[in-house]
């Protein structure tokens, strides 16, 4: 058994994405068993529980992962995760993940998928809301499938929304107001917000907007009269009613889950998609176990880690 | 982040069968999370995910563990198990065990608190079909809560049954036919069955029963007779009917969940226990996240292992 403390080392989007791809695939194909995501609650956060399969893959495994809001007085991070690998043949652990970089990633890579397949042109204005490290993935994932003329941030503060863009001086970047920024092509929100801080009014025809930030009940950032004017994609109808963008409409009844679209498998499949070029698409991501062992896959390609005896 | 790789080392029946105890008196209490295990399904084998939360012993985490029939032919275990252990404050993983003996011992300690509470009288005649792993943790475990006037082995291959009492020299051990070892006080039944092996006819009044071999569906040791004749507890209700020692006759008709008196945790709780001298008990056991728990909380007690780091 392997313990790998930094699988990220090497991984670039250029290949992460593709492998991300191929595991929404393999959802769509029904080739897979990836029982509901398990959460067990804690008085300051979180843990999430992820098992997985994925035969085309020949991986499996499991990712465990909290969320503690609090955490950065204590100088970790928010979201921590370790991924245990399992041999298909015997059930022994093979390898430990940290997948806390991975976490960032996949999901990064979710959202470059969906950009891939619903932004309405290939040359865009990216627009993000919050500078965090998810933001940072989505600019990164999103950019390699999408020409990017532009991109510009919004952060609760300026100096964290500058210092993004001085991160990255090969793209134009602008800091801007909640509305200027909704002014592009394809917004991605990365926020904790348990309300909605995206106005109807402000996104404009032909918008994607992938809506990362809300993975767990009473999150949202999008005012649900976006999702009614909008085509909406899920990962897991399961995960999405109970803990993405659109759970809080759904328990107040203001979204009617019979008209989601369906999920971002089947849109890579081909079986759906964006309708035509001014409709707002929107995929709400709340993270698929299956993304986790995609990425897994190509992190264990790398040699190195530590070796511990078991059993 | 530890990495534990036998924490079983020192570790005694005397100090895991109370805190066990402990945690099925808080599952009791309803001061503990444990959502139900979860399984994903291999060509092979299975693997299973076991969450929980015991606040009283301000411990966490997820036990992951496969059964594999046919592992022996490759050299390792059945049974393989890893527990994760994450910081409730912070979310952080802080230890990993090596739980595949811990996960034979707390299955122990499980069937050793089901005797204490239910076992007819203070003296037994003990009974064991199956010779294996576990066998050997009922014969450790029950013997420390009853005396044991003398134990009976019975197992598809005698010469496991007299390697078995070749080991414990200490008790009056004798091999016997299925019949005979179910002539007894507690009987510990720990095979893979998947028809009925022992009997109606068989078992005496006033037995005891730790149904310990089934634990996954299609799988039973019991004529379903015994059951109707019997006060049948669980560990808990979801697990057991789905693939415990009661899960085929309940699927087949022949058995009424209604009909179950209560978990062992109500019995530690002292709300129900053995109604006379004269009744035959079951105790169905599945395995519990919370045990897993309970003697991991014990055994990181000790210092030692492989520190790793993380994130």
């Amino acid at each position: 058994m392997r313990y790998l403390q930094s699988p990220e080392t090497g991984l670039t989007f250029s290949s992460v994405i593709p492998a991300v791809e191929r595991a929404f695939e393999n959802h769509c194909e029904g080739e897979v068993q990836m029982p509901p995501k398990v959460y067990v609650t804690f008085p300051k956060g979180d843990f999430r529980t992820m098992p997985a399969y994925i035969p085309a893959l020949d991986i499996a495994g499991v990712k465990i992962v909290n969320v503690h809001p609090d955490n950065r007085a204590a100088g970790l991070p928010t979201v921590m995760a370790l991924t245990v690998i399992l041999d298909i043949d015997t059930g022994k652990p093979v390898a430990l993940l940290n997948a806390t970089r991975l976490t960032d990633m996949r999901t990064g890579a979710a959202g470059a998928v969906a950009a891939k397949y619903l932004a309405p042109k290939p040359d865009i204005v990216l627009g993000l809301i919050g500078s965090g490290r998810q933001a940072e993935a989505q600019l990164e994932a999103v950019s390699e499938v999408c020409a990017l003329q532009e991109f510009r941030v919004w952060s609760r503060d300026e100096k964290n929304a500058e210092a993004l863009i001085s991160r990255y001086p090969q793209y134009e970047g602008k800091t801007g107001s909640l509305e200027t920024v909704c002014d592009c092509d394809v917004l991605c929100t990365t926020t904790p917000s348990r309300t909605p801080i995206i106005r109807d009014s402000w996104i404009r025809e032909g918008t994607h907007i992938n809506a990362i930030g809300a993975d767990a009940p009473g999150k949202q950032e999008l005012d649900p009269a976006i999702l009614l004017r909008a085509g909406v994609f899920i990962d897991d109808y399961a995960q999405a009613t109970h803990s993405g963008e659109i759970n809080v409409p759904v328990s107040e009844g203001l979204y009617d889950p019979a008209l989601i679209r369906g999920t971002l498998g089947e849109v890579v499949c081909g079986k759906i998609g964006r309708k035509n070029a001014t409709e707002i698409t929107v995929f709400d991501s709340t993270g698929l176990a299956l993304q986790d062992l995609a990425i897994a896959s190509i992190a264990m390609q790398e040699n190195g880690g530590v070796e511990l005896t078991f059993p």
